[in-house]
């Protein structure tokens, strides 16, 4: 019976695994050049840990099911409910702030099409218990530092950053009520200022339609439950009602100052003034710009808000996080304040495609061990694990064959170079080495090889 | 309202989550200086991928659950059917011999209970496409490098090795019934050395009993439902009416020779013979015996197999794997022989602690960069910047604070260096270096410590 991986779950053979496994070494060496340190969590939990947030509604975008004992749990969608509910168990007992990080796999219960995952990994960087704006800009400044390594310039990607206050605020001032302003929320976060037009449409035309069309920007680190419509949908004036179409596309173009100049006396205005002196102070203001329409769907984020974003293309969501500041006390704990971003993999992988950035990775086999005549093949097994024991990366051919075919699968294999084994061994315990770019050959006694495998491999490299 | 973790499911705090970075680090070296190359799979897999090797009855020892569309799926509880299926759905593409590893994260649905985990990771090494036990002997000593480098001793751990070709052979010569040699494989799984007696009653008895008191020993690789009552256990004949108890514990107790002597032209014994010659070769005698008792629980091995157990104590299983010669077959692929081995992470942690055999590991902060007067705040933060830049691990204190108070969170953050900021840097360009272990500071200009940071810092360490 022929049985396939489920839909929109990946098998990752070894080619796919070693581009997986760099791009976690390139998160967890930001996250640990900048301090944060790891931390992770069962792949399910209660499924009330996301009901409590979320409401019921959500159990049917997660894939949840009970054990015998009739306990329900679901397969976590995100990792910031396990975060709230690990720092919440132990929050007295942590020095603060709380740094840390993760690269959970993450399953939503997405229907099965293609381009869409059920199955994913994420970048999660959090600090907790500073309510500074040092600690949103570090964030931010970490997320900067992480394209910066891979080449990413600031012309290939933009984080753009707001806060959920100022955009009520000035929305507010412009004539906004406050009973449809998550409703604006809902139609700014999906403005694409490629596509102006459409924007114009869905901001003049009856809510029905315009809360229907689902989120496709805010996807990072969102919760599902906020493609669901919001309860002030219900009303059926058109938001250009309250705001012109021309007012809120000059206010989506509008720089901090201009915003700022409307409710001048709002701390949100502060606090991204603050925020905008760090990021230039952690060097990374080049990526970063103010954007009013950056709102984020998740209601629990209580300040700044950012989200990255491609320049080019479809305007593709690369990270997105935000300041959360009660998530703790929803699960009795005291309350700590909290940031962070998360990162899915995919879409970084398919954004660093595109623009040439992926490395060429191989299995890094340093040494094939070969024999060069029959009654040497015990010693090359011996050979070859004296090599491993000192941490080269070796192997052999399982299958005896002529030393020409034998060194066809050394370079087959991408190892770097080839230790001959022949009768010379037995008389004096010495091996040829030959690398395999180069084609310099040389005799070299074992013990030699071993005392210093780095030097001698690399005298090898060089000379041709 | 207060939640937590599941039962049986573990959070991995950063102490946690360090120690199990190590042990996969440790597994990952090991897997690749012996030429593996790693796969992952997705979390969860058609539970049919289950329910078809091991029947219907597994679907209850497994975490499962519908999609909206009515598929089926279960959390994975071993690597090895995806592995087969991955394997099969590109037999022929792929070059052979496969060397895979992987460390899986599964999940079963065991009673929550002290001590019994629902969520774990493994240590999974196979190579499939060879059926020489060339590759049986190369997983074996992967095996025992994994234990030899981190300094546990033949006289600490053993590999124990068999073959149930020959358990079968032996037993029929002994006068067991072929129709009962499961039966008897399923006592003998049992068997501990330390207890012969609890054996004896086993094997003495009615069957009922004896199936019914679940595997302890064979839980590293094993499917589940090998815990289930085999169908020959429905004879009412106790085992020691075929086989006599005094001549089973002699059998259980005998070498390789002893065993052979019995069945001198078993097929299984030359293997086993060969096997035992290429363990030599590969330098890993001392760690691996033969042992008629080791038959592991699972059907699907089909020669060789093996177990790591602790020489001490309660003699437990902490790897165990085999030879598994047509598992592709089931899924449709082509026929490919394998051999591999699992090895739990919990049972592998505690058996290394109570050796005394884990390190201790700290977050790696290498500087801690402080400003000695306020003014020198954005400076610092500049100098932190290039730091991280520069790949070093460097972190600051978030609130603004006294000198000594600084050096103290430095400390207690575990960092090498302390990095002092002053009016210094303004005017040339240096800092003040602080190895925090010797208390040796220099002056430095920022410059000469980002282009050699290892050099000046290993020279800051050395002088004292």
């Amino acid at each position: 019976m022929k049985i396939q991986a489920p839909p929109g779950m990946r098998d990752l053979y070894p080619d796919d695994m070693r581009l997986q496994n760099w791009l976690f070494d390139a998160w967890r060496s930001v996250s640990r050049d900048f301090g944060f340190v790891e931390y992770d969590g069962p792949i399910f939990e209660y499924l009330e840990l996301y009901t409590l947030k979320s409401g019921e509604g959500i159990a049917g975008e997660l894939f949840n099911f009970q054990d015998r004992g009739g306990r329900s749990f679901a397969i976590r969608p995100e990792m910031t409910p396990t975060l709230a509910r690990m720092v919440a168990a132990r929050a007295n007992a942590l020095p603060r702030p709380i740094k840390w990080f993760s690269i959970p796999r993450l399953c939503r219960a997405e229907k099965p099409q293609r381009g869409r995952l059920r199955e994913f990994f994420q970048w999660n960087i959090d600090t907790l218990g500073h309510d500074d704006m040092l600690a949103d800009a570090e964030v931010i400044a970490a997320l900067c530092e992480f394209y910066r390594r891979l080449g990413v310039t600031p012309e290939q990607v933009a984080i753009r950053f707001n806060s959920r206050a100022l955009a009520s605020a000035v929305l507010s001032r412009a004539g906004m009520p406050e009973s449809q302003v998550d409703r604006a929320f809902a139609a700014i976060d999906r403005y694409d200022a490629a596509s102006p037009e459409e924007f114009s449409r869905r901001w003049q035309e009856a809510p029905r339609a315009a809360a229907s069309a689902g989120s496709a920007a805010s996807s990072a680190k969102d919760n599902p439950a906020a493609n669901e419509p919001p309860a002030a949908e219900k009303s059926a004036e058109p938001l250009a009602r309250f705001v012109s179409t021309e007012r809120v596309l000059e206010l989506l173009k509008s720089g901090l100052d201009a915003c700022a100049a409307s409710v001048p006396d709002d701390p949100a205005v502060a606090q991204l003034r603050e925020l905008t002196g760090l990021l230039s102070a952690f060097g990374v203001s080049e990526y970063c710009r103010f954007d009013l329409g950056i709102v984020r769907g998740l209601a629990y984020y209580t300040g700044p808000v950012f989200e990255a974003t491609a320049t080019a293309g479809n305007l593709r969501a690369l990270a997105g996080g935000g300041r959360y500041d009660n998530l703790t006390a929803l699960l009795d704990g005291p309350r700590v304040t909290g940031v962070g971003f998360g990162m899915g993999d995919a879409p970084n992988i398919e954004f660093l495609r595109d623009l040439g950035g992926l490395p060429t990775l191989t299995d890094g086999l340093t040494a094939f061990v070969i024999e060069t005549e029959e009654s040497a093949w015990t010693d090359a097994l011996g050979v070859l694990t004296r090599l491993r024991r000192a941490g080269i990366a070796a192997d052999c051919s399982y299958r005896r064959a002529a030393l020409g075919k034998q060194l066809k699968t050394a370079s087959s294999r991408a190892a770097r170079f080839a230790v001959l084994v022949g009768g010379e061994f037995r008389a004096t315990g010495s091996v040829d080495v030959k690398c395999l770019q180069t084609g310099t050959q040389r005799r070299i006694l074992l013990e030699a090889l071993l005392s210093d495998p780095g030097g001698t491999l690399a005298s090898l490299s060089s000379t041709g």
